[in-house]
């Protein structure tokens, strides 16, 4: 069913998608104040995707750069309309919705602005079902829906309209290459699509989940309930149902830099037992893709693992991470969708480099 | 007035845009190859720039990357006219001509593989009235046409369009970038112009000259004349037409980089005489920049410095300089709106990052 947002909704939505951002995908409190600047005490209509009409045109938009950067550089607020405008423009077709590619992170906002800018509603569902590192890391794409063209927007107003047919990979180096050279940030429309389209290939309902993940965990906090409770209770009639926690302890190293336009690094959590040397491993790229507990690999990519405070249960990013923070990790389940031998091929771990297979977070034995 | 061009007057054509090349501008000879092999014994109608209707609708074309990787990464010859009707479907209009934007080196022949591939007539002019190593550095954007939008094509069928508005150094940046992830080459159209604007921002007949040029010298060479007689002879009649002989001796040190997409460095000319030390150093980046014959600049950007064969006149590269060639470096004057405050502001030494002032080649006296 159609539902509408309101600025009410964003802290708990912002929340929700730093949970589902998996360490990364940029900072959705920033997002936040984008979106509370243009709706005011406006709304949004966002559409339940088996709603849909077949021949909705729906263009998905979304920021790309490292996170690192989206803090030190916010955005104007009006690249992603621009973006839009810019792809409608190439396309010769007006959109009638516009949707999230990823609901973990800043890009759970950035559809929100345009939607608030243009009055247009947005789908709630989006392409990666958490958050990812690049564009061609899409359930879009893993089933036959295609990124090019893509259209790209500038602070400074330059636009950049980027085609590389049916090769989402290489759509990601150009638009990286330039997003590199507009200083970090950019921000793009891409994946145009069909409401048929969104049905088939989206991941669907996580703008819902995000906001109610995100009011599960602050209601938790307020009414001094468990938020780990609250976590897996919320996710128990979702897709992502089986909630596992991997480590509890503290953040005893964080080594990161930024290359490539994107921020690679790990992360040490050891015991709270001084005298024990148990620890988790965790290896991010942008978001955190794999943890690992001694020689067992405990969670991987694309399952989620998300670092929270021990005692709110508020998610923290990577870009949050210190020295001496007391933190629960945990393993989420994703979609049946995203877990195919064809979408473990696009974000499963060999495509980040790893050499572990895939095995899902709930087919573990933990001690 | 307008003439054909055929595939048997590319050779010469080829010769005289490398000298105009200035050391840069990308090996022609390659050009030349994928011109003729489309061309066959076909012919393309080379338009005078005075003659043009003021409404005639000109997309120039052109090739952008290190000329050293030109050398290695022989285009399949398909790209400049994909650039070419990719601006074209973005504006939305069909192009009458094209054009080159630049005479010296591979963009003198990148216009004749699209007019050989489509049957559009190519104009004879261009907006750099030489080779430069920037987008940017064009008559056409000091005197008020901007490069925006440009479109690019990849090898691979990928298609980019940039628009900067009227910021052609933020489209060069961007383009450049581009280029660097396709590989180090692009091709590209831009710089879209009417009749009226090519008349007021292009230099004139740069395309004849090229060709009238490299007959010279390969006639002289044929006939037992001097080859730089023929050059200055040819060359008295034009807007450049002040030759002056900078030096005669040996390669004796190069010293070239690619870096961020452009060949950067340095050659050193030494006397013939071995008991002089007597030496002429030229810098260049894709072209030679300034020439400097111990503290005196003798020559600089943008008038032309070029590097010939002592005894043929063959016009030498930066990438054919080897050690023990025995050269002479002729200084060439460029036409007037070439030197104006505002061109010297694009494309004058402090373009380059050089202290020195500009001084015509023709203001200076020589030993």
């Amino acid at each position: 069913m159609s539902w509408t947002l309101t600025a009410a909704d964003l802290p708990d939505l912002a929340r929700g998608a730093t949970l589902l951002g998996t360490g990364g995908g940029g900072d959705p409190y920033i997002g936040q104040m984008l979106v509370q600047r243009v709706l005011g005490d406006g709304s949004i209509t966002v559409l339940d995707p088996d709603e849909l009409a077949d021949d909705l045109f729906v263009i998905p938009t979304a920021q790309m750069g490292a996170p690192t950067v989206m803090i030190e550089k916010i955005p104007a607020g009006t690249e992603p309309t621009l973006a839009l405008r810019t792809l409608e423009k190439h396309l010769g077709r007006t959109a009638d919705a516009t949707m999230p590619i990823e609901c973990g992170g800043i890009n759970s906002m950035i559809p929100l602005i345009v939607a608030a800018e243009t009055g247009l509603p947005v789908v709630d569902a989006d392409g990666m079902g958490r958050a990812f590192p690049e564009l061609s890391m899409e359930t879009f794409a893993v089933y036959g829906v295609h990124g090019s063209p893509l259209a790209l927007a500038g602070e400074r107003g330059e636009t950049v309209v980027i085609d590389t047919g049916d090769d989402d990979r290489q759509m990601e180096w150009l638009a990286r290459g330039v997003t590199i050279r507009l200083g970090g940030v950019g921000h793009i429309a891409e994946y145009a699509m069909s409401g048929a389209d969104v049905k088939r290939t989206a991941v669907p309902r996580t703008i819902s989940m995000a906001l109610a993940l995100g009011r599960a965990i602050r209601e938790a906090r307020e009414e001094h309930r468990s938020p780990f409770d609250a976590i897996a209770q919320t996710l128990s009639t979702t897709l992502y149902s089986e909630v596992r926690e991997l480590f509890t302890g503290k953040v005893t190293d964080v080594e990161r830099r930024t290359t490539e336009g994107f921020a690679k690094g790990r992360a040490m959590i050891s015991s709270l037992d001084a005298t024990s040397d148990d620890a988790l491993e965790i290896a991010f790229q942008n978001e955190n893709l794999v943890a690992r507990r001694g020689d067992d690999v405990v969670a991987i990519v694309p399952d989620l693992i998300c670092v929270v405070d021990i005692e709110s249960g508020e998610p923290i990013t990577t870009e949050g991470l210190r020295y001496g923070q007391r933190v629960r990790v945990l393993g989420i389940s994703t979609p049946a969708m995203m877990r195919t031998p064809e979408a473990l091929a696009a974000f499963g771990p060999s495509a980040f480099g790893l050499t572990e297979p895939f095995i899902p977070v709930e087919a573990r034995v933990y001690a």
